[in-house]
């Protein structure tokens, strides 16, 4: 297998993580000019990936910064305990990225369709976000300790809007001039068990043509003039997805078998992409796979993720009150 | 490929349409005491099949009964004036199901969660169908004349409620004793090119284990004491079937070719199931695959049944004014 | 002023410690044959009026038996350990209308609207509730211990269903035979103060015309043969309250006024009420006053009530883990 | 009764028609300054209100410009026809508003809050707009033949956002340039006959501190740089003024009682409002009176709004086709 047939086919995979592991899988060895360190807390782990080298950067298909996977499969058990515990988890690496003064002016980005349920990860964390930017200003000295000025939007998208999410988010930006802003998104990953699992943050921002609404202007420092936190959940695999790996699992497998591993040599990705296409063409590129619980998946996932956000923006919240904010 | 493999691997074929073509394609020939009828109009093509035989019921894995099926792919395209049609081809079919008096009392019922979106089909059309039973006791003779008595419940969902569907049901017929039982279902369909643009009509009503939300008892003249006819709509794809679907044309092609024919009939069917297990175990019978806009498929559909419904029930609403009703 | 005034111009006062106060203020004294008591918590006051006499029934309008009222002004200031404690003290009260053994079965009912956000309580509280009973029969007995076996229905209302509530749960409850039903309703207030800071319980039930949807027939030990107790919270104001309120405060005065006393002497209530009707003529009996937070209210309020009957239902649910199972 | 009444009261009065009104009354004359014009439809009708001299706009409190009243109570009646012909008639009159090149570039901002029922509208007419901005750069000179490029956002509100809507939509309209901005409110009427049955359109935008929302900026052609165009429909009365009217109602009956007449002259309105402010004050300001349905009522007065304007931007979208667009 090789990368070019994620490439050739046009899948996303929008997870940093999942892009280094088919790399290093294809390489048998670790990418030169990637540095990966892992973490272990009691209800999630912490890979980070940092893309130092250009090169490294190609290979990956992934700009050169700072990947941080946070991996929990107890989000999904609508379990409390680790829901907060993963906030705290989210709050810290999330703070790790940015270095800034207690009164900096943050702007949250929720990017996604809010009437498209897998999409709508995004303006529900602004829904869920503790905005002050409105009442900052008016604050006395000694209520700002501990809040910084955060204020919040929900683009919508290019369909319902007729213009780019980026025109939209770097007008507001013109006006506003915050030092930092955190882009939220719903991711499509590359493995159904990574389904409201898991939480990548990048300080790389928003690539083109990444996350289920295919953005295609990059929200990231280059574009936006300052420095850009993206925070990306998967909530659907592409339904080309699971073909493909249906393909590929059949393949492997083929391959051990030594009577059949010559046959497997002999079927070129082409041929496997053919069958892919007739499958799905009557929705190309529009079938997602989701878990039928994917409402109250979403509704949960805002929560923990507006809960880290505002932890990291705010000081003074702690995690045992982080969720008297939520709604 | 053998109708075994469905069967073992616990796929549900709502659609009789399609249990009827892949038992057809096994057999290379009619299915004895199974006769099809098709009918075409300018944006839907109806096809009934007449399980006439306990031999054929038992073949399709269908009840002996009347099952109609209108394909209308223009449905799905945001035309009003092909979901006006459609809504009167519904109308004119559910028409030939059942033979009342004017003055019948029927009873529609929403099956689903009004939660998750691509089950929420019957709840949704139990919103927009017109409603009379409260008004008809009271009105006087002249205003009946053309509409029914009709009243609607969506009994929600086992795991929302606690008690099964159909004993909700049951209850409430046994209290208010219609004539007539129109159950409304989200189906999950063997082809994604089916989500959105077929509709299905029994006059066995729905069976155990059908239908997204996997109704584990039937909803039927047998268990209700009345006629009770289903009308389906598929909303999603199992992503098993994708997965499965997959594999069945790959080892088509490969049989195809001479080379490789060999290799295909050394692979069993359980080999394929075992690939299919491991991809999709994360997320076991929940893994739904959906279009991207379903929420809006969702909304036009329940209106295009329940416009459908309303001109089937009562005569005086014609097609010029049914959509008069929906909101 | 009169308690005739209110009956006249046919006003809900869906509380019964409303009634008592305004029966109480005509009487200049105790109302003979009703006792209440008071107790005061942290962050919420109760007051219990058992009405013991038939004599005070018809006084206030409210059948026989015990109102409970808590009154929890912080409920509405999204304060989690306040709403805690008030789904407590609702525990608390609930648990003393009613003595079951640990294996009962009790159906949760969740009148109102769903698609009217301030008609939607009910329906709210049902799908944040802990419903068991599909569990209950196939666990084990260790299991068992502190969980009872609850289901939950939303009848919805008249005119969406053509069925009166009553019927359907009527129904339902002849086909699974509870021990106790808990009904729970959106409420019309007095007074605007009391719109999401109140819970009124009864074990009479929900009495014929009371509730925002203006039942018809009562839900109750008599029509539904167990006892039925109600839970109620005010979520709007009939706007002819409004009017009404603002005649009375400004005759009340009058009457201080000696200049101006013999003024309101000569005003009957005849002609103040022609006024409230010319006002409201336009949406007569269907206009109300809401506070503009009214969909969050109904979210967070929605959250105490089924937080509360799950703590009173199961035993084994603690304060500290009840939040665990809302969404 | 004097207009200072309102004033000092801070109730507003959103539509230039009842501003005129009031101060008509108060002159007993034409207000010196105003031109009012009339038109009779089948279903609605039409009045001009031209505020062209200064004079004349303090008095009403409106600025110098236009305001067109659509008067169409059948639009409450759930009657397609009459809204198909409320929607021409408001694509008629936006029309004579503006003066436009086929190939303009129109931003359409719905203002207010998704997640407020009343305060929804702006938002719900952005998403059911046709938007093609995104599309028409990239179309043939043929398709662009009646369609205009237009571009929708839905700013939501300063407490969402913590950003005032005028300094989104500034920074968009930076970015993107329209030569027209369409700006829709929800808006507080003076009376309940007018909720959802009558649209305001204003060439002098939206005026700081009107609206449900209270918006603090203006949203006009001085701020924004370009020709700002506002339609608004009253969807709540505050219910401050159902209690203030009620005292108008009652003082001027008493004015026209020989006796009484002595009494009502002695009365000042400091007094009156006392008592409404005691009545009201628990949710002071936040109090809104709606009709019962209001859901569906926003609903469909959106789909009459956002039809209205896609036949007045795209001239090649007819009154027969309209609402093949809507959802």
């Amino acid at each position: 297998m090789d990368l070019d047939f994620y490439k050739n086919n046009n899948i996303n995979v929008d997870l940093a993580i999942e892009a280094h592991d088919i790399v290093r899988g294809q390489l048998g060895t670790e990418i030169p000019g990637a540095v990966v360190n892992r973490h272990q807390f009691a209800n999630a782990s912490v890979t980070s990936v940092q893309v130092v080298e250009e090169k490294a950067a190609q290979m990956m298909g992934k700009p050169v910064g700072t990947y941080i996977t946070i991996e929990a499969p107890a989000m999904r058990d609508k379990n409390p305990i680790a829901q907060k515990e993963v906030a705290e988890v989210l709050a810290q690496q999330l703070s790790s990225l940015f270095d800034l003064p207690e009164n900096a002016n943050i702007l949250i980005v929720g990017l996604g369709n809010r009437q498209a349920t897998p999409d709508s990860l995004g303006p529900r964390v602004v829904e869920q976000s503790i905005v002050t930017r409105h009442l900052y200003r008016y604050a006395p000295e000694e209520l700002k300790g501990g809040m910084r000025s955060v204020s919040a939007i929900a683009p919508s998208v290019l369909g319902i809007t007729g213009i780019e999410s980026a025109e939209i988010i770097k007008g507001v930006v013109e006006k506003i001039q915050p030092e930092l802003i955190i882009a939220i998104d719903a991711l499509a990953a590359g493995s159904v068990d990574r389904i409201g699992t898991t939480i990548q943050l990048a300080d790389t921002g928003i690539s083109p043509g990444s996350g289920i609404g295919n953005k295609r202007t990059g929200i990231n420092k280059e574009t936006m003039g300052v420095l850009t936190i993206a925070i990306g959940v998967p909530t659907v695999v592409n339904a080309a997805v699971i073909a493909q790996i249906t393909m590929e699992h059949f393949l492997e497998k083929l391959k051990s078998n030594p009577m059949l591993n010559k046959v497997q040599q002999n079927i070129s990705p082409d041929y496997t992409q053919g069958i892919i296409n007739d499958i799905l063409s009557p929705f190309r590129g529009n079938l997602m796979v989701t878990p039928k619980e994917i409402d109250t998946l979403i509704l949960d996932t805002s929560k923990v993720v507006a809960g880290g956000i505002s932890m990291a923006l705010h000081p003074a919240i702690s995690a045992e009150e982080y969720n008297m904010y939520l709604h």
